[in-house]
Parts: C-alpha cells; structure tokens; sequence
C-alpha cells in the first residue's frame, strides 16, 4: 500500500501516517520526493485497511495495489498516461519517432543527423553526450561539449533533446541542457540514479535492462515515480538471450504486457536491438503494429565514419520509407503520428 | 559444397562423383532422395573447385555456397520461395492465415473451429492429432481418429490441412491424410524425423527449436531439403529466455534475418510464443508488420474446455478484429492476404 | 495420482481401475509397460481418495505425489537409487566414471580410447555410432558398424557399454549390443524415443535438453519410467545460455538440486558442457564435489584427428590427473569411485 | 596498446606520448589514476609498434596485449595475482572464506553473525550497509549506521570487513570504513561507479553482472584497473537463465575460464547464486574444487528474522560442516584454508 500526501502536507502529518501504520505493526517507507512525499507500507494490508488513513490530514491518496509497483501500475490508473516532452506528445493517442545519432561527434554532424530525423518524420532529437561504454579504451562521449551541441542543434530546428546520464552527479548538468533525460540498459538498476533523475524536474526515458524481466523494469519506473515524478516513458530495446544473429532480441511482447501491467507509454529502440541497418526498418514497422507509442532510430550521415555503433544507424537512402512507415502505419492502430500534431519550424 | 544429381542419374554417375572428390582427398555424403540424389561433399572446397564436376554425366547443378546450409541458402537462389499447400500459396507475394484447434477434441470442436478459421480468413486448417506434451500424464491426442476427423472437416470446408508427425514410424499415416505436415519445436533436431518428413513427399512446416539459434534452423531444413523436399515453412514461434511474463519470447526480428539467408518462407506463431489470448492480436499484427509470409493462430469454440492451450486460443469475439488485420495489414507490405486467391466453398 | 498394477494383473483388473475412476470424473491414462501396466489418473484428486482403489484386484501401488513427475520424484521413494550397468553401480555411494570416444570411429581408436578411459579408472566405456549433427554434411556415425566395434571392445576390455540411440526404429538394435541405452540432449522431449527406450530392457540414460528445466528433464523420465523402466540415470551436460566463452553453462546447482527431487542417479559430462579440453578435469573435479554420482568423459588417442568434438577429448597426458582425482576426491564426500568395486579385467 | 606512465612521470612526458601517437594516426585515452597515469592507444597497433614509445621519458610500461582488456589480461601477467585485504590473502595458493550478514540489521545481529563465520573457518566479515534492492519499498540497508555497527565488530573481533557501496557519491564515505569495497552485480557497468571505487584507494571486488559475459566482466576490472587499482578480486554469483529451480545459475566454468585469462583472483557466492540454504554446501564445496580462490556465503542467527536473503542464510548448525570443508578440500588442490595463515583473535 502507498500513501501519497498533498503537496501542503506537513511533518506532522507525515509523522502522523508513520505512527498509526508503526500502531498496526507496520514499516512505512518515507520518500520524500519534489512535489510531494510518498509513503510506502510494508506488513499486513488487510490491517491497514482498518486504519482509515485516508481520513488523515495531509493525506492525499491510498493506492491499494496487488502489483509489487504501485504508482506505474494500471490497476488504479485505467487510462493510459501521455508524456509531454517540449510540446511533444508520447502516448495512447500517437506514433512519436526520436530519432538522430547514437553519439554527438560534431556540430556538422548532430545538424546534419537532425535534418536526416525532420526528413523522416522524427519531432524529437536523441543523441549521446555521455555514452557508456564496454571498453574504458573506447569512445566515452563529449560530455557537456556535447551537450552544447545539442542545445545548438535544438536552436536551430527547433527538435526537443532527449539525451543520456549515466552519473547521479552529472543529473543537474545534463537536465539544464535537456528535453528529456534518457536512463541506458546498463544503469536501469543504478538506483541512486534513478532516484536522481526523479527529482531533477525532466521526464525520463527508461531503457529496460538487457537482461531485466517486464517486473523488475517497472519496479525500475517505481523508483523514479517515488520521487514525484511520473512523465516517464519506457523503451524496450532488446534483451539477451542465445541468439547472436542480432545484437539483442527485440521482445516485442513486451509492448503489449506492459500496456496491460502499467499506465506508462512504451516505445521501441529498433536500432539497439538489431544492431543492423537492415533489420531497423521491419523492426520500426513491426513495434508500432505492436501497439508501441513511438520509436527512437539511430540516423547518421557518415556511419562508416560514426564513433559508435555506425553499422545500425539509417543513411539518406532509408528516409523515405521510414517517413512513409510513419504516415501509413499509426492509422491502422487509430492512431496519429505525433509529427502531424506539432508543427517542426 | 553440394552436388545435385538429375532425376535420371545412375548409381554409376553418383559413384563417379564420389570417386572423383576422393581423389582430391575429400569426403562425399550421398543422401538419395525422393526424386534424386543430393552428394555433400567435404573437404578442401577450392582443390573440388578444380576437379570440373558440373561436367561428370548426371549432374545437374553443383551449388557453392559460403553458409553451413546449401540448399536452403538464398546465396545461390535469390528469389524468395512459395511453396502451395493443397493450392494456397505461401511465400513472398501474400500473407497466410494458418488457423485451428491446438488439439482435435471432437469432430464438432474442429469443425467449430475450422468454421471460425474461415470467418477471420483462414485458406488452412491447422489441428494437432498427435501431441508431444510435458508430461505423459496430459492428453497426448487422439492419434489415427483425430486425422479422420480433420479430413472430414477438409471434406465439409475446403481447407486443406497442416497436421503435426512426432515419430519417424508414423509419417507415412500422418502424410496420407494431411496436405502440409508439421514438424514441432521439441523435434527440430530429431533428425530420424527430420530425414521422414523428406521423403514423404508433402510440404513441410518446420518450426524453430525453442532453444534453436537461426542457423541450427536452417541446419535443421537442410536435413529435409537434402531428401529432395525444398516445400519447406520455416515457423518461428518464440524462444525460451529469462522473461516468464509470456510463455516464450517471440523472437520478431527472426522474420527479416531469415529472409536474409534463405529463400525459404517464413510464418510466425503468435499464439504458442505468447500464450495469452490477449496477446495474440498484437503480435499477429507485428508479424505481419515484420514482413512475416503468413501466421498460424489457434482458435477454440470453447476454449475453457479445451484438452491443450486453451488460454491462448482466440474466440468468436476476436475474429471480427483477426479479418480485419488481415484485410488492411498486407496491403501495406505490397502483398494480399492469401484469401484472397483461393476462394474457399 | 498413479496407480501401478501387479505383473500378474488381468486387463478386467485394469478396467476395472479405469471404470472406477471414471465414476468419479476422472481419466485414466493406461500405459503398459514390459513389465507392469502403469495407469495415470487426471482430475479432482481429492476425490480420488474416497475410492479405496488400492484395494482392487491387480493394484500393486498407489502413489500419492504432489509433484507433477511420480514415479521417478523422491517425494515417496526417500532412499535414492543405485542403477547397475553390466554389475557396475551408478548411485549415492560411488563415484563412477565412463569414458571413451565421442565417436566410434576404427577398432583401433575405440580400443585405444578404451584403454585410456582403464588407465583414467573408468568402468563403463562410452561410444557413439549413431551421432546426431547439427549439419546433414558432418559425420553421422558408423551405425550398427559401430556397434560392432564396441562390441568386440567390450569383449577385448571388460568394459560395459554406453552408447546413444537416436531413433525409435534403432531402438532393438542398439539394445542387443549396449549395456546401457543413452538419449542424447536434442532427443530429450523425444517423447517416441522415451518410450520406445523405456520398453527395452536396459538401463538408459537420459541427458539433459539444452533448454530444459529441471522439471522437463524429470518429466521426461517419467516418460520412460512409466513404460515399467525405472533403471534412469539423469546427465547434466550444460544448458545453453547467453555466455559464449564455453560451449554450454555446466549447470553443477542441477546436480543437488535434482537430488532433492529425484530418487535418480544423477551424473555429469564436463566435456561436452565446455567444450575444451582445459576445462574438463575443473569441471570433473567441481563435479564430484557437488555430489555428481559418476562422470561421463570423452577420450581419443589422437584428437587431432577425431571426426567429432576433438577439442574436447583428453589425451594421455591428462589421465594420471584423472585417475588422482577419481582416487582422492569421492572420500571426502563418504563414497568410493566405482572402480574400486568392480575388478575390470 | 596501454602505456603506463612512472609513478613520477610529468604532464609534458603524458603529452609527448600523446602527440607521438597521434602523428601515427591513432588516439590516446588519458586516465591519470591515483598513482600513476595509464594511456590507452586506439588505431593501428602494428604502427604504434614502430614509435618506440617505451623509449620515451616517463613510460614505465608499453603492453601490448591482443585481449580487449589490457591491464587485467594474464596475458603479459602469467602469474596469478594475490590481493590483501586487511593482511588477508585471496590468491592462487589459498582459499578464504568470508562470511556474514547480507545486511546489517543491529549490532547484535551483525556481531552474532561474525561469530557465526569466525567458527566456520572465515576470515573476512562480509555485510552489507548499502543494499541496492528490486523494490523501492523494500530495506535499503542502514546506510552509516550500518558502517557504524560494522566497524565496530570488527574491532571486537578482528576481522576486516567487505561492504557495498552503490553510489559514486558515497565511496569515500564507504572506503572510510571498509578494507574491501564490493560492486554488486547490478552495477557492474555503473561506470562512474567502477572509477570512483577505482580510485579509492581499496581493494575492490566486482561481482558479475547477471547477464555479463566473461569479457564484459574482465572489461568492468579493466575500468577499475585503469584509476591505477589492481587490487580486485572478481565474484562469480551466478548469471540469469531460463532455469527457475534456483535464483540464478552458478556458472561454475567461469572459475577456470576467468584464471585462464586473468590475473586476478576469482571468488564464488553459492548464497545468491543457489538462493537456497539446502544448496550452499554442495555449491561452496564444487567452487573449491572447480579451483576458486575463495568463497563468499551469508550467514544469519536468526535468518527467519533477516530483512534481506533469509532463506538463503547458513544457520548454526551448518557451521560444522562448512568447517570441515574448509579444512578438507582445499589440500586437495596443493592449498590451504586462509585461515590458517591469518590468526584471528
């Protein structure tokens, strides 16, 4: 059970919450994020029940759910959630496509990549100024260099900026530069990260672990909603199992069962999970057939000369279709691309 | 490299064949098939390349290909297949709707169910009368009684039947009732099985091993195809990994991969890699997104009293939605749902 | 439930059961094995324990187990069990080591292999004729030659013989040379195998699929149990998972674990679960030490040369080290390798 | 190629080796550790080789390793590292037991729980203050408090402690009361993490991350390696399969495979890998023989009461026999039990 108290709720009343449920044998769960503190309970439920703490003061809501996750969950929140990032919308309603390079290399570069995503339909611009890498011997990003360029590109097309923090201690620089922050595979349990970027006022794309099952994905989400922030969206972008034919398997399950398991937008990374140019576009069609409220594609205009992860970004050549992909699929699923909806200068 | 005999080759033209490879110290594996005689030849690849083969009497075709698989390679065969069943076509041009029972129950089951294949577009009935289950305490089929029953549905709807063979003994029986026989995924590498559907002289639904990487697939096809069969399906229909949330994991990008490396068609199977009703549409409608050849979908009047799988056949209720995806779906992809071909009575 | 007759039960005896249980809503599977018909109930258990039908004519056993596999669960069978091949005993109070060629290949490398495995402490020799490939172009084994040569091995050595049947049809001859039938982990839901080994009158041991679970794998014994054949020993031999640095992820929990479940013996194979040579004396050793009650290892005198799996063989240098292994380790744990039982002439 | 620069090495000798390798067309990657800077060059190896960089003022080292990880790799390292943690060896030539609580809960608790493992043969106390869980709402552990309490029992008893430590935030809070900093598997790519712990000034271990490869893993050490620390000591705990019988799956092939081509020591958890009381024994015995160098295993007085891992706890009457093995086994392998080198009060 979840208590979540009112934004004017006092110490008191906090305290006040902690000692009836301490009364029925409980653990409450402080958390107290940037709007508003959330309580968490752990013991007997059906005690709790007794304890009418609904009519506490300070107390906004009781979410009495059976899934372990509770503020991601659809079980008290039916209608399906949109998230806005700069005007964008992702959610039930449109297809949105992020799109542009895998890593920041040159200004020339993230405009060219950027105009390559406004060609293709794309009404947001990805891009990694920070990149984890395997190999500590390996491109690491530019780090704020980077995401000045961003800012620029941003400038000058008017492309919202969704872009990675891999660092608790780098949340506040990256959310003055971005749209959106983006939470990588390898970080989806670094959960001081995710704490952080719960509190740092920026809605946040959470990629789901390689190897994380739909649950603890969404316990992921839970640990950003504790601090008062729910404009996250979810990314589905391959795990890993035994076939090496491509880079990951893209589960594209997942998109429908967390659309039944959580109130949250889920898109698809097609180029992560692939991890070849060839596999991208059947894989963008088949996510948004699947119900996916948008897709985030690796695009660069020199891939062979690409710093990480050339191999699967889109060239010139593949625009066309995937902009047609992005007029004639979301009709069939009563759906808009999010592109028709905001006017890109 | 493999060497392709014409059907009127002599046991002295194979026998020429294989005398000639040994002398540039190579092995020939002779494999007689139906309707000729397929020579592997292993060994040092470029000294064969000398020895002028192609021109020994009584070969057809000398096939060099890079990939562990020959005959179902697209290398040397660009064009993508089509293999008919019983007159409908499965292959590049359409989309296949392969629907039925899990289990044939009962004549009135199965013509229920093909009737409710037929109300969403199906041009085949699938229907299991051998059944390889977990436990030698569940419903293993009705065996011999089941086929008749299908060939009376065939009889009474029109729809030519897909029907699983589980034991080498029995592929003459299963092939002398069934239009397509299908190979199930706990026997893609039952070679015995593998080496009798071959020889049977009926196209072949090959289903990937759920533990199966893409080239062990293929692998596995190749066994047939050598038997002189090339009317292979190859099915994906999930795979095992570390996510419980659905029974296997539909392994989607499989569809374009396979496309890549073999001429053969590929369907998906959305209802045995989700296991949940509610899972079903979404996934068909990726399949079809993905560039899938055709699905097969399990469909039950009662599916709470069904004997196998019952949570994921698909009920009246579904088959509006079904009929439509299959009408608007191909059409995206340049291609028209089979049904529209073959008119069915 | 699971109802096991007398040898000496009439077919009213076992109708008699059927009928009884019918009455009460349930279905009766009948499976008559060499030795005793073996009859599975399916329905409301609770009911079936009003019926008193331990004391119907013919009824020899009435086993109540909450596991899904009964006859081979440890649930009403506590003493764990010690399977003879040829005199020599597989179970908890040795440590048995089988050893030989991956493939029988020439008398002379099958009675070479043979020596080496005398020479390591091994009591049991193993050989493959019929050897499943993942290619249609590898070395499929000699077939009955093969059998053959092991044959006359056995005869020159004293060792009893282990050797795979990969087909149901094989099943007769196999067993009229092997002392021990083996189902390989590609034939594990081989379910017309199963039961076809399951009725032949010799012990069989029954690998691990690849990518089964722990309850598969007991399941699948059931299968063979339930044809009156419970002489089973169980072979771990890696599962496959994403790690590539080996050949499958030797899975040494299932080892205890399936001991906790099982009355079965169970064994290990570090070869074919690394791949590498370096790795199996490792792996041996972790082996024993987790309470495997034997090992089975691939020898060659020339591995260089061996037609199958060479990299993993051991060679000569390596059996001094074996040998001290199989002396100094199965004390510690209360038992004694094999070997020291049965004077191998 | 890596150079290691002196211990007195200048910014002008870093910048030399940088232009130098520049002029060759390659790049440098600077990493200034604590003691000493580490170079990593990217480009055309066998051009570097022409430089005669090791000629260059200030280069202690040029090592020019073919594996992705450098510093870590055997390969120009062929004697296996000792790592000493409070005087503690974990290396080739013993095998060290560390125990304790998975968390610290009280001063009682975690006291009880030192005891616990000083009588099974421990030398090292193991609890954790930090503890990254699933669930927000679950225990995270005492934070300080915990140190606190941790620091405190081992000045009663004299054991050195391991601790985790999440947060790159927190490291030098946590290196200010640990001999040994642990990364837990789920941040085993938390990359700010590894070169903070990095360059702290204390040994380190690094779990495996559940879905990391052996590379990966050796990578992670190399990120730590690269501040300038050495001192690591790698843990096995078990990687995420299909299999659910146990909580993961101890991949016991890791051991030998790691020493192959790591210097480093390797350690195993059989408490979170089996996830079982009932399977740590068999699984700590197996590590041992598979030759681990040590092995790491929670213990708890009252588990029933443990806020985190309890049914995986060892219990007072186990700590005999894990004695025992302690004693026994390591002989076995030409080593001997830590303990019997370190007195502990």
């Amino acid at each position: 059970m979840v208590i979540v108290m009112t934004p004017e709720a006092t110490q008191q009343d906090v305290d006040a919450v902690v000692d009836l449920v301490a009364t029925a044998g409980g653990d409450a769960f402080v958390s107290r994020g940037v709007n508003r503190t959330i309580i968490g309970l752990v013991g007997d439920i059906a005690q709790f029940g007794t304890l009418n703490i609904g009519s506490l003061p300070g107390v906004a809501d009781v979410i009495r759910v059976s899934t372990p996750y509770k503020l991601v969950s659809r079980e008290n929140h039916p209608e399906r959630s949109t998230v806005r990032v700069g005007g964008v919308p992702i959610g039930p309603d449109t297809v949105t496509l992020i799109a542009g390079p895998c890593a920041v290399e040159t200004p020339e570069q993230t405009l060219g990549a950027a105009r390559m995503a406004i060609a293709a339909g794309a009404t947001l611009l990805r891009g990694g100024a920070f990149k984890p890498r395997t190999s500590p011997y390996a491109f690491q990003g530019l780090g704020e260099a980077g995401l000045r360029i961003l800012a620029e590109v941003r400038e000058e097309t008017g492309l919202p900026i969704v872009t990675e923090v891999v660092d608790a201690r780098e949340v506040d620089l990256v959310a003055s530069y971005a749209d959106m922050l983006q939470v990588g595979t390898r970080n989806m349990q670094n959960f001081a990260l995710l704490r952080a970027v719960g509190a740092a006022g920026r809605p946040v794309m959470l990629k789901r672990g390689m190897n994380a099952t739909i649950e603890e994905w969404l316990m992921a989400a839970e640990y950003i909603a504790q601090r008062g922030n729910l404009d996250i969206v979810l990314c589905e972008r391959g795990i890993r199992t035994f076939e090496t034919a491509t880079r990951n398997t893209l589960d594209i399950s997942a998109v429908p069962v967390v659309q039944r398991l959580s109130h949250l937008p889920v898109i698809v990374d097609p180029s992560h999970s692939g991890g070849h140019r060839d596999l991208v576009l059947p894989l963008t069609r088949s996510a948004i057939a699947a119900g996916a409220d948008g897709v985030i594609i690796d695009v660069h205009p020199h891939p062979e000369q690409a710093l990480c992860d050339g191999p699967q970004a889109l060239v010139d050549g593949d625009l066309g279709e995937l902009a047609r992909v992005m007029r004639d699929f979301p009709p069939l699923l009563d759906r808009v691309a999010a592109t028709a909806l905001v006017p890109v200068p």
